[in-house]
């Protein structure tokens, strides 16, 4: 693999998993009262773009890291919506 | 502007958004407690590295973006150091 494409990989890796605690915390709790329902709304709508923008200029990492937090992120905004 | 610069900005704007309320929270609260270093130090890494990643591909969005989300996350980052 090239230097490249491992560093976009590495740099994928690290956000999307960021977002894995909020998703651990939700599914065990189903509780979701104190988090933003806007703010995942923005952010998965956030995502989403970027998985079409990487889409669009055919890039790994891009599609990759934003295939994997997106649906990270609408599983929290799912869980927003049905535990309120 | 081409349409697909105008998407990649639009994604990036979006996701670099959502870190905003933290940012704003930890300046006026000055509080940082509940926050979690690990996840800070994970995620700054991982945006560092989308910012090195993006001026390699030479990807505008991805420059722009990172580097705003960089600012901010170490903003936060920083805060919780300060403040513990």
């Amino acid at each position: 693999m090239e230097p490249i494409l491992i560093l976009g990989l590495t740099a994928g890796a690290l956000t999307t998993f960021a977002l894995l605690p909020q998703v651990i915390k939700t599914l065990k709790l189903k509780e979701t009262k104190d988090i933003s329902l806007l703010m995942y709304i923005i952010l998965c709508t956030g995502i989403a773009l970027w998985l079409i923008y990487g889409l669009f200029i055919e890039d790994i990492p891009v599609i990759a890291a934003n295939t994997i937090s997106l649906a990270l992120s609408l599983t929290i905004l799912f869980s927003k919506i049905r535990y309120g």
